[in-house]
């Protein structure tokens, strides 16, 4: 069993906050992050699989393979985008750094299996200093 | 002389985009980033000052100083926000990382030369692969 | 279960020895780090939690909160100290970046949990090169 | 229990490819990477060994011992080398990132061992946005 | 005047030698550099433009057309490559940094001035901890 | 005319004071800095040195002779030490960066110059948010 893992990055505006909190709620919980104006971030995505190396390649995925995936599949939808109102896989969803990883996990497992490996986390960092991970649940 | 440089960041949304374009003109001038709603950019901010070194402190700038009208005339305005929208000093300015480093700059020049120090540069990135230096005109 | 993480810095002094060791001694064991007049780093420091998202708020747990423990508990009672000579937890212990790594992890257990989350490992770097990780006993 | 980890870096050239394959077979299946005339690297390596602290020392493992043992192991025989031509515990192997990462675990086992301490994973960077990790069989 | 940057990479395999020095004079003079089977790096390479921004687009350069130069006249010819063995602009000159980021500028000066700017700087890293720059004689 | 920078770095003590003020007025100017019990960083150190590229070699200068001259005359005197007390060229000088990188360039000159080259620039990182540049005078 060995580990892969392929860095991708996109940009994107987001806001956070509820529609059935008040203004004033909304920025006591989300500080901000509730402008109703947006902001955004220069998010950075590490996706990492799992597998056996293939004796015939020395691949356990190739890279040009997972990186397709990635842009199909995640980025193509993500990348210059409004998260709240733009992206389908994150409608109904508060647009957390959390919400975000574990719905591209599940963007992701299917065709990352259909290729042969086994999707094993997903880590996403909204800025330099805060990343959440995901490996399923 | 001696140079000292203090990086900071910030989280915004902009969209760069002519109200006299045409949607498909806006497009093929600035691609993705005329999304009408809006993609973000954590930004990296290097402010660089320059002058004699005080002999009483050894400080050109106190870096406490120079962080807290970086904070002041910049990221207070800036952070979290919408560019092209809520910052007063782009107003009627196409949200350009070059017009924003030179409107930063704008900002900067008078209270640091009142801290005692001279503004050298500006540098601003908006991904890890481009960025923009202004040094005055 | 997801998992969050927020990365920290300090800057702080120490040096490597064992009074009961002569001078000799120290220096074979710890080398440079057994300088008498210290020396001192700038610590990276990477703390995980986990736990479930919230579905109200979209949040493991609200980065302002895990910051302000990791401040209160961690920083404030290291950042620019002598570790060796000021640090009520490290009282009585080596100061490697190994039993510091532990030292922290058994600051912030406790408010982690009280917060609502679990401390999944303390991560510190001593220099880009060298890094310690602990998940607990 | 506890990990420390030591980052090295080594720069080599190698080339993708099997000889039964034709040319044409080869750039499908290794694109750009099976050029004939090499291409190399900037390998990042890191080397996490995990065990008990000595309570004597604070350490797990000395460092320089670590550092030690993975020049001799490691990067005396890769550093400035060729892979496919000059590297003997790659003998026989496709130059793949995850195939390099296996036989470098190979390598350090045993040395970790004997040095008082149990290899926990080889993590090696063949870029800045793709890297390979193992943990044993 | 401002001043643009755009990053890129590329790995290539190279070697340091003279055919007129002996074997030992080449691992004399170039150490581990002149292994004649090759060694290699990620390269990274920073363009810099500088020029007035056009008050229409906010931008000084399009970074497309930026990056679409870099690839043509260098990318292209470099990634992937022998710099001795393949690269036509390199043939007759020692594959140093130093000459290497002089090349790389001889190819982009011309195509960016045609662009409506003009060339400032090229930034060569060969590793982490060694870069040429290079302004034009 | 083409330039050359080496990336070396080193641990050291420092503290903030001055003997003629109080301990509430080094507070003030030196925040935490001042520190009785001193603090440490990780200093990260980039010496540019400029000159013509030697035909022969393709070199500016040797980095094998630049790091050599770098450790001899600044590192070996500086790592792991206490600024304050062990280090000669800083003996009545206050330890703040500006006055460590003016001391440093100090250090270099003559023997860059006697290796063929001219020192360009010492720039000198305090943390990674805060970095001094010199020229000379």
């Amino acid at each position: 069993m060995i580990y892969i893992t392929r860095k991708e990055h996109f940009n994107a505006a987001h806001r956070l906050y509820r529609s059935d909190y008040s203004d004033a709620r909304n920025l006591e919980v989300f500080g901000k992050c509730s402008n109703p104006n947006w902001h955004g971030h220069n998010y950075e995505l590490f996706v990492t699989v799992k597998g056996n190396v293939d004796p015939e390649t020395g691949f356990l995925i190739n890279l040009k393979t997972l990186s397709s995936i990635i842009n199909t599949f995640v980025l193509d939808r993500l990348d210059h985008k409004n998260i709240n109102l733009e992206v389908d896989f994150m409608s109904g969803r508060l647009a957390s750094t959390e919400n975000l990883a574990i719905a591209i996990w599940e963007q992701l497992e299917s065709p990352v299996r259909e290729a042969g490996a086994a999707l094993h986390s997903v880590k996403l960092y909204e800025t330099e200093r805060n990343f959440v991970e995901y490996f399923g649940n």
